[in-house]
């Protein structure tokens, strides 16, 4: 069972020659959850041979333009390749009535709905689920009302050991219990080690999506033991009052939200294009968090089943 | 002086991973004239290294969107490098309509002016004039109002020779005259003989652009002796009632505009995403107008002085 991230664009707002605006994909079991959309989202979709017709559910984090300029393109695309499935798009609620208006001029033969989902921005929220995944959204500290994501695989009930079904004569009734973890009992009446009646399911893998943000202690009780963290870094130590000012963060502050949250990797992104050498980044944040990255447009991030 | 094409993005609708939607920049003299503006045109100015301080003048054929998903984030990051010149946009009145919204909620704090320029969709008409250039607007056939533009060079005055100034006694009156294609007389009364006193200025040079369109004759005499045309080829001989029916126009179509407008070259473009191989494009072209290209995105096609 896959559970990766693509990293479609990793800038901040100016894009560069080699990155793109924030975009990025979570592929959950070959279902794709498309996650910010800057411009040129579709193109790099394409580049990295992502089925289109795998896109349901698209997540916009704040209404600023290097976030959701490409949305538009994207919806005009899809219309021309026929789609009829819902799209699902969970958003602010000004980005209906932004959005509609273009819709209905450029985009008014789609044989599709768009299937608007407002989100809350002041505290966590389930806003989507289904039989393998669940994602929360949460408040991030921007200058416009920002929501992160939090994607995590839902536990899954444990499988019976094949000859443990004759072993113990086990029926239906019995096969669900014993996969909600009740005991169970042999002709004796003594318990039997679960061990010898079940296989342990996987342990549930989590990714958490926080750009933009300034630092922001809040959300670390929402991503406690996430598997792998994007946290935006926008600024090097240097330049920790522009941070300030424009409510983002440094790398090291998205370091010490890594540490404080107990994250299994930090991978960081949405650089300002002031800097030409981005390792200064990766060198601060691992002061603070060893397992910190920096992401490219075009890496996959994989989170092995364990 | 340069006079250089610069195609940006030369698919239809549909982008692929080579080629993005349409967009162009035309080079006169180092002042840029964006023609169209799909998504991504932002990133492909940066690709091609064209600088976004020397665009002042923007020309928008048509509101479908892959000529126009790029405006929004091309004017946002003209904010954000903190440009205070006035952008002059050509287009029809509605992008206006649809546009400022979209400014208003993203780009509220720019520093300058947005000027929108009405096109008239019914007959040529003189857009724009510079002391080197003129653009004229002139009627596509298409689905929805669209132009096509035909930018020419001034004619420019002769230079006087250097050696004729003291040879004839040259005054400032008798440079402004001689220079006007007025008869020069030397001391003894007779008519000097104008290759003495002038170099003739070059010929000016021109360029038009028409997409999208269905076959559509009645452009020929506005864009009559071009040196350059881009016509958009949209489909092969195979496909000619889809071109019909989508009022968009096959290479041999536009091969035969190119034939009666006694065109210099003829380039071809805004290509359907169904031919993995474009040859056949060109080939039918050819049958009717040898100097046909297809263009490629980051194509630089020159017209030289003569």
């Amino acid at each position: 069972m896959t559970f990766s991230v693509t990293i479609l664009g990793s800038n901040s707002a100016l894009p560069t020659t080699k990155r793109y605006p924030t975009a990025q994909v979570l592929n959950v079991s070959e279902r794709f959850f498309l996650i910010d959309c800057g411009e040129g989202t579709q193109l790099q979709l394409r580049s990295n041979k992502i089925k289109f017709s795998r896109i349901n559910n698209i997540f916009i984090s704040h209404l600023h333009g290097d976030h959701v300029f490409g949305l538009i393109g994207l919806i005009s695309t899809f219309g021309l390749l026929g789609r009829t499935n819902d799209l699902h798009i969970y958003a602010h609620s000004d980005l209906e009535k932004i959005l509609q208006p273009q819709i209905d001029y450029f985009c008014n033969d789609l044989r599709f709905e768009l299937v608007f989902h407002h989100l809350n921005p002041r505290e966590p929220e389930l806003i989507f689920e289904d039989k393998n995944l669940e994602v929360t959204s949460f408040p991030l500290k921007h200058r416009v009302p920002t929501c992160g994501f939090l994607f995590r695989e839902k536990q899954k009930q444990p499988n019976i050991i094949k000859e443990a079904i004759s072993e113990f004569n086990l029926g239906i009734a019995d096969i669900v219990k014993i996969k909600k973890g009740e005991p169970f009992y042999d002709g004796s009446g003594n318990p039997v080690d679960p061990d010898k009646l079940i296989i342990p399911p996987p342990v549930p893998r989590s990714y958490a999506f926080c750009s933009d943000t300034g630092y922001n202690p809040a959300m670390i009780p929402v991503i406690k033991d996430v598997n792998l963290l994007y946290h935006e870094s926008t600024f090097a130590d240097e330049h920790i009052d522009l941070a300030k000012k424009t409510t983002h963060s440094t790398a090291r502050q998205a370091a010490t939200i890594a540490k404080e949250a107990n994250a299994g990797k930090l991978i960081l992104g949405h650089f300002s294009s002031r800097y030409d050498d981005l390792s200064i980044l990766e060198k601060e944040a691992r002061e603070v968090f060893q397992e910190t990255y920096l992401v490219n447009d075009g890496d996959v991030w994989k989170i092995k089943s364990t």
